[in-house]
């Protein structure tokens, strides 16, 4: 942290990521919808994880994976979750403060267990995730630590926290607390079943106490009821001051008002898992946004973080993304 | 489990593999001997960790690494080692569980918790494996069950296994039972530094109750404190009916008495992480003995197994070795 504060404090769901490959056929045998994030419980959690092969455990969590991304392009990250007080809690934590966030959220003593989400990868790279919440059901106003939330240029926060009415709630009160010290608040719609669920009050969120909005082409229909692209770019350029919506290989989209640019996507040679890549997009976008980049700029960074993340396994950067952004001219 | 019982018993520490990539300052600065497993204690465990940067979590322990390869290439395997009732140990239960290797050496439900290996690989796929036993303690004479060692055609073990006097037991006692019942033992030495700490014991156990040997040409070279490869050779010959001696990428050599025959390696396109790389290999030749194949064709099958676990981070196999070895027509 500099004297100047944070560029980005993120808040969502602290979740260790168990992934393995699956063939199609483990996605379609356990009735899960393909690319999806699905909430399950901890029955269904234990028995989706005896029918799994071989995984990896590896630290991730949507606002985490934006918060480790913040760091690792050399901004100052801050973070608020809930791990509880076990051995995966305490793997989270070490990866956070690993990258250089901070994160001093107190761990849950008891309780259920630290999150985790079974990510199942398929041979096209794409990601299934089932979330077994756990201590995340444990975050609540409480953990809103005033001071940082004051100190952070853009609050970042995960619709996923929607899920839960005690994170909901933390949620708005760091939107107010941001709000009223001149920051900026931003947020993601995290996956269009979030949206489905929650439509209503993103709507009245979005219009009352967002200023940058993150989503990607189906998340911005759903929120919209519109199978048309461009209505739903326009209405969220009239609800928002500013929005960002990915649209994978298609590139991005910025919207400011009446006003829309179109960012291509950074290449890349082959998509191993695209997990992440939405979260390492908003922190690409939202470092060079907080570091006087111009918008096409910050997009550019958030499509460079956001391919480096789906060429390996993990949702989170393998490599300094500073180093590479610099070695590849756009820092 | 056949009718015809297990093809390989594996008896090992159990490990979970904590892996970081680190620079080469990493390692000089916490003065790591490059390349060994260094045994650590708590403290030391987590002030390495603390020093870490972002790690992904995978089972491993050299035995059970081995025990995972012959399951891969679709064999009977069971496996002894010892975990806590922790998370990690869940995650190490299930990982070996999930690879089809029989597993039901009961977890201590008290003591120290789930061994974990801090693993740190340097930029040219080298690793400096930094080991806290943990809950690896407490394998005793007691883990040893009969029956399974009975029904095993071979019982292998690491010689990690002697840096403690009551897993070293448990070690000898598997040995007599194997041998009583008509099997065959092997070992494999590990390491060139645990060689030091026991060439003794290593030598009179090879001398009176091992059948085949594993070890690299470092640590044949450290058994006989010799720096003639060939002298080396021709003592493990001596003193064992069949020794296979792995020679990274020249290849290994099979010895048989006063036979000995060279078996080139299998090419690699990329080393990523050489953990795991021994382990693999004796998999792959456990595998191909214990399935009627020659000792060329036995190592050759090694050699497939260890290049593939040297191309990608972790030490077990991401991909099926049975269809791997099948596409190669080595099956």
């Amino acid at each position: 942290m500099t004297s100047s504060g944070f560029d980005v404090l993120c808040i969502g769901n602290a979740i260790v990521d168990v992934i393995a490959r699956v063939d199609e056929r483990f996605v379609s045998h356990h009735e899960l919808v393909k690319g999806s994030m699905n909430l399950i419980d901890e029955i269904r959690a234990e028995q989706l994880y005896a029918d799994m092969g071989q995984a990896i455990e590896v630290s991730g969590g949507s606002a985490g994976n934006t918060a480790a991304g913040v760091a690792s392009l050399g901004g100052n990250a801050a973070y608020f979750g809930k791990v509880k007080s076990d051995q995966l809690g305490a793997i989270f934590r070490h990866d956070m403060r690993s990258q250089g966030v901070v994160f001093e959220t107190p761990a849950a003593e008891d309780g259920p267990a630290t999150a985790r989400s079974f990510i199942l990868v398929t041979p096209d790279g794409e990601r299934t995730m089932n979330t077994y919440l756990g201590a995340c059901v444990n975050l609540t106003t409480e953990d809103v630590d005033r001071k940082t939330v004051e100190a952070a240029q853009v609050t970042y926060m995960e619709g996923y926290l929607w899920d839960r009415p005690e994170a909901k709630e933390a949620f708005k009160l760091a939107a107010r607390i941001a709000r009223a010290a001149g920051r900026k608040t931003s947020i993601t719609l995290s996956d269009s079943f979030c949206v489905e669920r929650h439509r209503d009050s993103f709507l009245e969120l979005i219009r009352s106490s967002v200023d940058i909005v993150f989503a990607n082409e189906t998340e911005i229909k759903s929120l919209y009821q519109t199978q048309n692209f461009d209505g739903a770019i326009k209405a969220i350029g009239a609800d928002c001051g500013l929005a960002v919506v990915t649209r994978s290989e298609k590139g991005c989209v910025v919207v400011v008002g009446r006003e829309v640019h179109q960012v291509p996507a950074h290449p890349v040679t082959a998509v191993v898992d695209v997990t992440g890549a939405g979260d390492l997009f908003a922190a690409g976008f939202l470092y060079g946004h907080t570091h006087g980049k111009s918008l096409y700029d910050s997009a550019r960074l958030g499509s460079l973080a956001a391919a480096e993340v789906i060429s390996h396994i993990g949702a989170r950067p393998e490599i300094s993304l500073h180093s590479h952004a610099e070695a590849m001219g756009f820092l």
